[in-house]
């Protein structure tokens, strides 16, 4: 990957400084030999370390670090210092997201991270997943690129489950321990991402032991996911083969269980994640020690962050739940520091750490008036004030959508599978509100040979359309629980984790035509009725991502979700559950690219009965 | 150092699997699949990650390390699985004693360890700072690869400050930067041993920059040691230069401090040091999180260790001051493992990590009956059951005491500064209980040209006599405060830091005579009177260590204390007073190889006024 690396080696010179290279300016700046570049006066510290808020605290800053943090920083006040007072304000650590997937918000690091700066985030640990199922190692290596430049922390996870269902589908690309191992070598990687595979892992599958041996060989910190509420042996086998948290647990048991077993407990708020209230009542009812939960979002879309905010939306919904508020803000600053052995660089307002740290006139509100990164104002009142330039990503990272030809209505014919007026055909069933499907069966009509949709008893069209290898290969099925009333189709490039194209379809025509557009677009989500495009939001990065603006894409995003209901769409979050439909690791039922799959055998099977 | 090299390979053999080299087996037992070697079922977990004692708990062990952790093992069992039933009683983290000098206990490091364990000790950060001053990097590896082959956790923090006080001393060796790089490099170096040199730190001087950089590069714990009450700026000054813990704060106030700037606040408990009561009511009273307090020793006489324990009496002692049972064994596991990232190994009882526990009838009394390493029953009702072979020390390491000739009486003969019959001279006071000596001014007589004891104002001679290069070279002062009545002599090459051969007499034939019978025996503790061995010490590793086992040298400590006693000497811990005279970091007055040191002003100055 030549011009990943090309880029690398500018954007990791916009990284910080290490303490120990600017160990002599801090020291002489404590001492008051030399001046600090910003002191803020008067502040009331959220002391992370000692669980205090102690008032009358000033600190000061050289080099983008705390060198000072006490009762009185005059000493280290020049003339080029900038003095801020805080007027009695409090200062809190900048906030961490300990487990998230910038995809998910459908733009870039750089809009991510622009849009996530007025919140209260200053750290972000970002799981690359999806570009990976594209792009594979490069991808990772593109948003690690993009991410090092950022004027925040943004710390890569490698993704450890490419594909995420070996033998069920096939993704754009494969991760293995070698691909681990390389990616473990570079600035910004700071573990593996979730270890999807937990079956895997308890059946010492080969590709889950390597990809995990390689991130303990190199010192850094394995991801979990155990999405089951099994607690038994399965949990046991899976936690003995090294994942070092989990964010998957709903209940309160869930948290219980695994901070019993040495786990860091990830709590999660997320656009459609409510994972935080339940559990956290271990620590507010049960009194277990806070020290080994965390906080995180795992998937913000981008209107909730431009609406609702990100790590102060879930450190304050933390605080409601009855969490003290330094126990709270420990548990999205430092306690994900040590987690990933960074206690000694950020999470915390202390010496030598980054100088990432947030003014807020309202502790249990967490009203943030001021957000500074490496000791740089970075936003204040909500407002973005850093440049933070786009990143351009190479040509080959926006040429993702390969159907390889035109396709076509007749593309999506079934054809019946024996003679006769009707056929029993497997439907995907969309449950409302759940990631789970439903293994339905429907008896649909035969005309001239080909098997049609059941419109008056929401079954539509489904089909998956190779976009990887340009084979345009068509799988074909049927869904039910949209609810579409009128002719359309609703097309996305994002269709988790293998990220072909799928398409839902009330009428053929509209299917060709939104996947042909899509094809042209680079990708994203489009939705056709009666030939006429009602809505698209083009994410031409991997056809994962914008590259505009958050806002504008959350506007547009909204205008689709708008386009949808007035198609007689019910469902809340109806293009969530759409680009779910291929994610062959959750039953019941879901489509590849290798055809229809019964999740609850982990078996490809007919789409007739 | 080719005969330290060749020893380390056979050593690291003894060292256990990683984790990811027997996650498959450990995965396998977890599930079923496989057995364990080891079940203990029916106990009541000390879970130090929730905080929380659990009730009906069975663990199981393979390879040495934690496998299963949860409610019914009987799945882990087979034929040739030993199975203890705990009966209700306390199964407890192994107890980490996070910095410690093993020399303060004149044994080797194995007999340390035979020691210790049936305390329940399993993880030792041993600082090897006495070696090093006498051997340099070549004691420092000795000392690790002895530690290696132990059957606990032994890990040793590189000596940072070698000599103590440059330019006041010349010490056996000199460590710097590239001593302390190449030391990161060996598989059982756990960070950098307590940088004692604060006020080299807050001044940035380039040796301690250098030893804290390389530190830091390797990614280990930098330790610290700011030995002041003074909490202004030259404590933020030392902060800001990055070392991680402290361990010489006494009052609550040092412990509040330590926290709040991002350090551990290490406690401790030494047979000298009773620094545990006064800092944790920064817990107790003023409500800290305890997360960042951590309990050690530092200093053990073998004494102590044969009488009254090692870390059970740390840990007994703490929760005797009100702590929490669960919380002040967290200050003794995982708050340690954490600091030195070794959470994932060692300070809890939960899968993968190593198979160190302790099955414990009384929580609050900590009565320990059972001591597990590994997985392997060691000690039972303070009972050592596992066999340590002695560790064989080179000759190179045996013949450290180099006097390179016969000392005789007339060596401390001092001659007075002018013609007269008395001189005013220097005196070394010692002060009951502390570290810190006074510097006193006494008349003395002149007799012959020679300036004469004044014994019956118990002023007598101590004399410094250089052993690492064969010189023979002997400063002479005078010193105050011992209270021996008799003819006497008491010769020492344990002499903190520098470990010169420190002898203190009332009559020089006796102190002659002491100072060859230690270049005799290759050092050690020595009392003569009249002509005749009293009291023998031998310690020939380094002239700072027994080969013998504890209980054989705790007797000969012992009689040398009451042999020192019959002298007239009414000091409580005369032994270690004198050992501490050339302690040339100390206020006020000391001696060394150079002379005569005004530690209030870092200056050598003459001996007369």
């Amino acid at each position: 990957m030549p011009a990943a690396s090309k880029t690398s080696a500018d954007k990791i010179r916009s990284q910080p400084k290490s303490w120990a290279e600017v160990a002599p300016l801090l020291v002489d700046v404590a001492m008051g030999r030399k001046h600090a570049d910003l002191v803020v006066r008067n502040g009331r510290l959220v002391s992370v370390y000692s669980g205090e808020i102690i008032a009358g605290i000033d600190i000061a800053i050289a080099a983008g670090r705390f060198a000072y943090v006490g009762h009185d920083a005059a000493h280290c006040i020049g003339p080029s210092t900038k003095v801020v007072d805080a007027e009695g304000r409090y200062l809190v650590p900048g906030l961490c997201d300990a487990h998230m997937h910038v995809e998910s918000g459908m733009v870039t690091v750089t809009e991510f991270t622009r849009a996530v700066i007025p919140h209260g985030t200053t750290s972000m640990f970002i799981d690359p997943h999806e570009i990976a199922n594209v792009l594979g190692l490069e991808g990772v290596r593109l948003m690690h690129d993009e991410a090092s430049a950022m004027p925040i922390n943004v710390k890569v996870q490698m993704p450890s489950c490419v594909p995420s269902a070996p033998g069920l589908e096939n993704a754009g690309a494969c991760i293995g321990a070698a691909e681990v191992a390389e990616a473990m070598t570079w600035p910004n990687i700071i573990g593996l991402g979730e270890v999807m595979n937990f079956p895997g892992v308890a059946g010492n599958d080969a590709t889950m032991r390597g990809v995990i041996d390689a991130t303990a060989r190199a010192g850094k910190t394995v991801g979990g996911h155990y999405a089951s509420p099994e607690l038994g042996r399965a949990f046991h086998g899976y936690v003995a083969g090294g994942p070092e948290d989990d964010h998957e647990g709903t209940r309160v048991e869930d948290a219980i269980a695994r901070v019993r077993q040495g786990m860091r407990a990830m709590l999660r708020l997320g656009s459609a994640w409510y994972d935080v209230a339940s559990q956290i009542k271990a620590v507010t009812e049960q009194g277990l020690d806070p020290r080994n939960f965390i906080l995180c979002t795992d998937d913000s879309h981008s209107g909730t962050l431009v609406h609702e905010g990100h790590m102060d939306r879930v450190v304050r919904h933390a605080i409601a739940q009855g969490l003290k508020p330094v126990t709270a803000i420990q548990m999205a600053t430092l306690n994900t520091a040590q987690h990933f052995r960074l206690e000694r660089e950020i999470g915390s307002i202390t010496p030598g750490r980054l100088a990432d740290f947030l003014i807020v006139s309202d502790l249990p509100a967490l009203t943030i008036d001021r957000v500074y990164g490496r000791g740089v104002l970075l936003a204040e009142k909500g407002r973005l004030l850093a440049d933070i330039p786009a990143y351009n990503y190479p040509k080959s990272a926006k040429n993702t959508v390969k159907l390889g030809r035109r396709i076509s209505a007749k593309d999506f014919d079934i054809a019946a599978p024996r003679p006769g007026r009707s056929a029993t055909a497997r439907v995907i069933g969309v449950i409302e509100n759940q990631a789970p499907t439903r293994a339905l069966e429907a008896e649909l009509p035969v005309s001239g040979g080909i098997v049609q949709m059941d419109r008056r008893n929401d079954v539509c069209q489904i089909a998956l359309i190779e976009r990887h290898r340009g084979t345009g290969a068509v799988t074909n099925g049927f869904v039910s629980g949209f609810g579409y009333t009128l002719d359309c189709a609703l097309a996305s490039t994002v269709a988790h984790d293998s990220h072909h194209m799928i398409v839902v379809g009330t009428n053929k025509d509209d299917m060709a035509k939104a996947a042909n557009r899509l094809g042209a677009v680079g990708g994203g989500v489009v939705l056709f009725s009666k030939g006429r495009e009602l809505a698209l939001v083009e994410m031409p990065i991997a056809g994962l991502m914008s590259d505009e603006r958050a806002e504008k894409v959350a506007a547009k995003a909204d205008k689709l979700v708008n386009a949808m209901r007035a198609m007689g769409c019910t469902l809340n979050n109806a293009y969530m559950q759409h680009s779910l439909l291929a994610l062959v690791v959750i039953p019941e039922l879901r489509i590849s690219d290798l055809g229809i799959i019964d999740v609850r055998t982990f078996e490809k099977v007919d789409l007739f009965i």
